[in-house]
């Protein structure tokens, strides 16, 4: 049993350069991998100003959760301040969900939305 | 007439560990049921370093909705500050959408996001 | 042109019983009608602990959209405090989304979900 | 490859009239293009109390993101403090999601949802 779809994509991608209090601004790519298989991620970046940036590689165990930090990446730097996207492919079906802590003022904001499921 | 579907999937859990104010930090899971039968959930946890937590059982009565929270389940302790996923099966099609509030701060925020039906 | 589905559901309902500062504790469900004709809409709202109200009615104009406050609505009164759910009903296609500022505290929260499009 | 639909829309649109802090309360339209052709959009924007303005039209590269705030328009302007609802025409399928900040009041607040893409 492997759920979901293949390819994912984010839009309102944007790490506040700010933060105050404990918790830093940043955001999370949260994933979920029903199957009995691993899943191999494969996730490119878009930019306004810029080309992408492709193909960073994290790998989800079978039954597990991921919540990626998109400010912690190995492979790839995403500046802060910068509007961004996100395309996520897997080598098997996963679901994924985006969402943001704002910390820039002293009270956090969050905000979540599941990503849009691209099914060819 | 039993409307959405009989399996969801929730990437985003986390229930923080710190509240203030007379609000408790927590997540809920909101399930409707328009149909005349009872619906017979079976809602299943998955962490990023442990295996998933299989089977608690929640039954919504006809024509009702049920406002979940996760810190509250009978069969199941959820661990704070720990990412988690969830899935969520039904013996009949509902609906499933997931909340937070975060008091961590002085000020709450909030979060939300339908649920993903997966339809095999 | 009339571009959406007829019937939505919204799961978290909740209107908060507290406000702080000038704006109120509120929720509203959004809806757009793109067609030519009005959208004639019934609503119906789910409770926990008790049966459901059925048959509010609102029409949208043609080309029009309407945010409808759930604590403003003729015929029916939503108690504050307490979890809700909601089925849009509408004679023809039309899209709804559902959202809420929680002034509880002194810094409001915004959250907000496309509602659950039911395809018969 | 070109992912997504040629139809969006949006319905919980509001630009709070106030704003405190540094930054502003504001909209935005995020649009992601992953194709290698350039996307044309036309932008509708629909009313509770008057017709709708319809043909903004937006250009967005191959392989790149849009971040569009909807308080800086050139071809429309939009009141503050007024509900509206959008509907995003594309040239090639694209996605949509729609996000507000809030700073009505000293901490900020965010929400946002993915669009609800029209299959014809």
């Amino acid at each position: 049993m492997s759920e979901g779809a293949r390819t994912w994509l984010i839009l309102d991608g944007f790490i506040p350069e700010e933060s105050s209090g404990p918790q830093e601004s940043h955001e999370a790519i949260c994933v979920l991998n029903t199957s009995e298989e691993e899943a191999r991620l494969s996730i490119s970046f878009y930019f306004e100003e810029r080309g992408p940036i492709k193909g960073v590689e994290v790998v989800i165990p079978p039954e597990r959760t991921l919540h990626l930090r998109t400010d912690q990446l190995e492979g790839a730097e995403i500046p802060r301040g910068v509007p961004y996207a996100m395309r996520v492919g897997s080598s098997i079906p996963v679901v994924v969900q985006h969402s943001r802590m704002d910390t820039t003022q002293p009270a956090l904001s969050l905000m979540t939305a599941m990503a849009y499921p691209v099914t060819l």
